[in-house]
């Protein structure tokens, strides 16, 4: 299948990306395999090369060589020092992040701390969009706490939006916690933050945001909005590596009263005093607990790095102009086949995914990701019941990747190559 | 300084080693310094050369190329696979043990767990002995459950031992939970775990074990003691790298009944249907939390796979055979110096590290560890307020090394040369 010149054409694809000014980035990251289209860096993002040298280091000379003395050669600051850079894509100050544990235990440690700052009130408040695992992690608190609590869900009008009414709605003065997240994993809703965030405040109530798929795909602004918690994984848009630890905030003037759930030695004023008596730090420290997981830690610099280098403003700027394009492929070839638009068509609520949602969205997802060559390879991934997500990394994704992925699609289809796949699902991250 | 032609000559530790079985495996770590003697395996264990190459494997193969295909090709298998064989090394069955989260982390979740299972009893037991961060996340625990409970510590007569009838004495039936760390990480005292268990259990307290200093050090037998709960590091003895996640154990009629306060996706029956309920697994998989840190992860297994290979009875046998050597030596040697044997002498009761005190020990410490060539430098670590402590890794510590640390740290005192270092102290890990 050739590409045709009307405007949506691969030449116009390539022509974008001579254009673009952050095509340079695609060479700081391994990518081995051309006739693959990774289009599931909001799952888990490409090796950055820089990455590659800093693990070698991390390997050889800190473990291998200088083994115990790295910790004082610079592995004990590394929650605070990469915190302070992903503060930067979040807009706020050094000072106010740290990288602990995983995203899941970083919000435990937050809900349970909130719930105790808000005694009395028994609401905690979040939405169908959220991602499940947030949501148990909420039901086990209320669980641990007594079952005082009770977690209500702000439900979605057409299953792609949550309405700003239907926010205001849920939360009232009995409000203890609001708990969403900035940009919806299935959808990519995107929530105005400081529209929800004084909401939540007007009730007395307290604002804890999941930027989970935010941090590093769009501009946030926690100092602006005056969030009160905020956390978000490391290995999605930022690169930071396979399961690499989790990122969390706190407000500067609720740090000196808020109580981590978990005393950990590494939030003790004086970890190496070896006193039998927790004495808690009075700063975000608080919030760190046991020894990190220092491979996994190193590996998530370099990313942040060249987050910072293109910065945020030119990577939203692409990310919106790639999911424009992809969009508007989308409506010119696969619309006719069966698919629809299972995100926000306003970009301004949009992330930086799309969801296309198809009857046969399993099966097409499997046909694209098991394609034998000649035939592209496409990542995506599938979620429950019917979308197939397609992310855009503005930091490496090109405009030929999306125009081909889309024209493989329409392969898939009009092959019904899907159809060979069985119905039943496996699990399909 | 020459070695002498006495018992304890240098000539004798190369016949020691030339005799050892288990020498060839020192070749399986990465050993680039031979100039500095490492005994500090307990705080952070050598670096195996079979995990640069996995560690290898995992960024470029595994990350960089398969990216998100790795979860379904081995990554979520993770926590299970490394489990199964630490389960191999204290005596309990696969099915019983997993790896995630920090130490911390997972003595919050089990010391929680455990408390809601004994309601209505308000005491917790631990000791003097056991890790500060141990008793950090059982004082937070108190804390978040409403300060119903409080924690005693039983005392230590001597400073090097805890007396069996100081452990019966504390335990009574308002007892909830008993919380010890096997091996004492300072003294390095060691518990008899059947005996202490039983007098757990006779009370009807749950008993927490903390392995940090045991597994891959001496040889535990979970299963016969009947243990209810316990959990350890794997960066010091078994050697998995700077921070890597900690393993936990329940007991297998507990799993079912017994509740994580942290719902994690990865706990639950059905990690991807996106379910917005949470349902626990009824097996060990419920004290798993979130996603966890691949790379660190992945730097695990080698390590285990060459304790496995050595076998701990004969790497136990080694153990005792060093200490004693390097006793030996050090009575013979520096105890007209000022030094005196921080740990016990009987090998029954101790395990594989020689607290060696002075009153300069935070000085001497310093030496041993910046000396300038072409003196040898001797990393220990140093525990306030006098102890130096001496790691013995029988997979990789070898009898001349014993010997030559002994030797400069004579050298140390006779010379003097600890005087040209302040007496504050930092931070030595």
């Amino acid at each position: 299948m050739q590409g045709n010149l009307n405007n949506h054409s691969l030449e116009m694809a390539h022509h974008l990306d001579e254009q673009d000014e952050l095509a340079h980035f695609r060479d700081e990251f391994v990518i081995e395999d051309p006739s693959t289209l990774y289009l599931d860096g909001n799952s888990l993002g490409r090796l950055p090369r820089r990455t590659v040298a800093v693990l070698q280091q991390s390997i050889h000379h800190e473990w291998g060589d200088r083994l115990i003395r790295s910790w004082n050669e610079g592995w004990f600051g590394l929650p605070r020092r990469l915190g302070a850079k992903i503060a930067r894509l979040v807009g706020t100050t050094p000072e106010d992040i740290v990288v602990s544990d995983a995203t899941s235990v970083n919000l435990f440690k937050l809900a349970t701390a909130a719930l105790r700052l808000r005694p009395g009130r028994t609401k905690i408040i979040s939405d169908v969009f959220n991602f499940p695992s947030d949501l148990y992690i909420l039901q086990g608190v209320i669980d641990l706490l007594g079952n005082r609590h009770h977690l209500e869900l702000i439900p979605s009008a057409d299953g792609i939006h949550i309405r700003i009414e239907d926010v205001q709605a849920a939360i009232d003065q009995d409000t203890a916690l609001v708990c969403l997240t900035h940009v919806a994993f299935k959808s990519a809703f995107m929530y105005n933050m400081a529209q929800v965030t004084e909401i939540a405040h007007q009730a007395g109530a307290l604002m804890l945001w999941d930027l989970s798929h935010s941090a590093g795909a769009v501009p946030v602004d926690l100092g602006g909005c005056e969030a009160d918690l905020a956390l978000g994984c490391s290995y999605k848009y930022l690169n930071g590596g396979p399961g690499a630890p989790a990122f969390l905030y706190v407000r500067p003037d609720l740090q000196p009263i808020i109580n981590s759930p978990m005393w950990g030695w590494f939030g003790d004023q004086r970890p190496f005093s070896f006193e039998l008596d927790y004495v808690s730090a009075q700063d975000i420290s608080r919030f760190l607990v046991g020894t990190p997981p220092v491979l996994s830690m190193r590996a998530i610099e370099p990313g942040l790095d060249l987050i910072l280098e293109a910065g945020m403003d030119r990577l939203r700027l692409k990310s919106i102009r790639q999911t424009e394009f992809l969009i508007s492929l989308a409506r010119q070839r696969l619309f006719s086949l069966g698919f629809s638009l299972g995100s926000p068509s306003e970009t301004s609520q949009r992330g930086s995914h799309v969801s296309l949602r198809h009857a046969e969205g399993y099966r097409i997802c499997r046909a694209m990701i098991e394609a034998d060559p000649p035939a592209m390879r496409v990542i995506p991934d599938f979620r429950t019941p019917d979308n197939i997500r397609l992310g855009i990394t503005p930091l490496y994704t090109n405009y030929r990747e999306i125009y081909l992925a889309v024209e493989r699609i329409q392969e898939i289809i009009e092959n019904r190559e899907y159809t060979q796949f069985p119905l039943e699902r496996q699990a399909v991250t």
